[in-house]
């Protein structure tokens, strides 16, 4: 592995995209922007949080008073069921196409204060159940259902109360169709789907593993881009959400638990980051080449105020990271299983 | 064009990907981040500033004291020139390959405190004609060759003093790889060059200009993903910066000149962004389907303190944006060309 401490390039599968890979420069120093850091201590329930139990919303309704989840529709919608076809002229220069979905909001639980890590299993496993039923709906009606989560106000989060959003539509997105041809790539050459193939791979060489249990693995994947970046996939041949089985569910909330307190133990914070889930499309094409899993975005890269900016050159050129994925994988292994809040409570 | 005004995609030709377009989005209420405005009021010189003239690096040489422009090797560069060879097995889940190149900074003149639209048109012909010199030199080595500005904290950069990056290496990055088999697919179908057609296209309809001059075109393209993103397309034949001459630098000068100016008084501040140049790979390959261009990718949103954040659906599906390209060029358009704190001067 030596000549991984020099500037080098790794490719991403499942995108086709590669990262450069600078181990050497994570020393310099950083006079750049320090975010603010936002960790508050939140109240349990807040009278004027429109996610919170019995709460008026902008449109009117109250929420009910939710013992577990809670899921309505976004007062805010990105896509509308009815938005009207385009009728634009064919043009390969401006092409343009109409989009009808839907966008809602899942609450994690009536707790203002409790994120994912905070949560007890028990109540992970509701979260887990939730995005379940949620995709079984949605995927009758749209080919892609895709469920995330933003984390903390440094990913666009505009409300404390811990959620995750589901946006469907008919149409395959960007990412998932550019997934959904390598996979299927991939399947065509060697018989076998490609993340099954990896996750082998990962097991045997061990070093980028964050985190397993029977039914899932997490690990800061070889192509990392984002400095604590996590791909969390199914062991077993689970295309998607509605092919889950009972103790799949359970190993996925256990796991997400585990990733999570890792995450907020890595700098003592609310660990920020962007999070979702890649089901296979929902188009009736025979998904064999599919597995499901999900990808953790995190932004920061040396504490809980300084994070990696994707900007000029990753923007421009391609994604750039300043530790290795090994790296990374080994801090996170090195962190407690005890989320740092857990003592005072 | 009214069902415009509904949900719906567009798809970047020169990428492949989709953006989808939310129109009716940007009222809704922002509760979430509000970045720090920082514009403060920067000194011409400073003692302690690495890109100053006459101050010592990092690397204990003293910057010359340069009238114009200024170009030096990043201390802290993410490619090196002779990192060793990668000879990791050849393995598609797991592809690596080492990545040579160098790093320079580009001060775009000695004083500390005048951001692009800050400078003369004299000056600004400086930094444009340092691109050019500097693309010649490292085109002769390099096939990739990175020419980008981080402006502002909220972009990463780290050194207030106003200047660019140049990246070099062997290998095409991902993104100019992409762009290139897209421009090179179009010619193929057409016998003509995408940007060529794209940019008559915009003549024809006017509704996405944002400045123009006889040698370079400015537009918010019909796919922008970014709230205010700018393709700033050159007019005549040219595939990269060795082919311009001197009325189409000078030319150049003067629309980023204005562009920057209406960028600066939309919201009153030193608008941030990242920017930087696509040159035709310098392969020796026949690049007639190629055509410089620069993209701006700013992140405000609403305000000088509201950004647009890229984050969850964004980086798990496609970009989504809140208004419309069209409305984003008028908006540009309607501004001042005389800076707003030119008259504080
Ligand atoms: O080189 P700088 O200005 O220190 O760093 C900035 O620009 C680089 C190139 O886009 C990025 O990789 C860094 O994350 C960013 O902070
Ligand atoms: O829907 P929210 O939480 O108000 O908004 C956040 O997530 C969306 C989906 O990733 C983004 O489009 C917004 O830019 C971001 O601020």
């Amino acid at each position: 592995m030596k000549n991984f401490e020099f500037p080098h390039r790794r490719r991403n599968p499942l995108s086709g995209e590669w990262v450069l890979v600078s181990p050497h420069r994570n020393n310099r120093p950083w006079k750049g922007a320090v975010e603010h850091h936002s960790d508050p201590d939140l109240p349990s329930f807040k009278q004027d949080c429109p996610l919170c139990p019995k709460v008026e919303r902008a449109n009117g309704e109250a929420n009910p008073d939710y013992a577990n989840t809670f899921v309505f529709n976004n007062d805010f919608a990105a896509l509308l069921p009815d938005s009207e076809e385009i009728t634009s002229a064919e043009d390969d220069l401006m092409q343009a196409e109409s989009a009808q979905g839907c966008a809602r909001v899942v609450c994690f639980s009536p707790r203002h204060d409790k994120t994912l890590p905070e949560l007890t299993l028990h109540e992970l496993t509701q979260v887990v159940s939730t995005w379940k039923s949620q995709y079984q709906e949605l995927s009758q009606d749209y080919a892609c259902v895709q469920i995330f989560e933003n984390k903390g106000e440094m990913m666009g989060c505009s409300q404390p109360h811990p959620h995750g959003q589901i946006w469907a539509h008919h149409h395959l997105s960007t990412e998932v169709e550019r997934e959904d041809v390598h996979q299927a790539g991939y399947y065509l050459q060697h018989g076998r789907p490609l993340l099954a193939d990896y996750i082998e791979r990962e097991l045997d060489q061990q070093s980028r593993i964050v985190e397993q249990n029977e039914n899932w693995l997490a690990v800061v994947p070889f192509w990392a881009a984002w400095p604590f970046e996590i791909l969390l996939v199914a062991r077993a041949e689970v295309a998607d959400f509605t092919q889950l089985n009972q103790v799949q569910e359970r190993d996925l909330a256990a796991i997400l638990k585990n990733i999570t307190t890792r995450y907020d133990n890595l700098f003592r914070c609310r660990f920020p980051y962007s999070m979702g889930w890649h089901n296979a499309p929902a188009t009736g094409q025979d998904n064999r080449h599919w597995r499901l899993h999900a990808h953790f975005y995190p932004p920061l890269l040396r504490s809980a105020t300084i994070k990696k900016h994707m900007v000029g050159y990753e923007m421009l050129a391609e994604s750039q990271r300043d530790l290795s994925a090994e790296k990374a994988a080994e801090l996170l292994r090195q962190v407690s299983l005890t989320h740092y809040k857990e003592k005072h409570d």
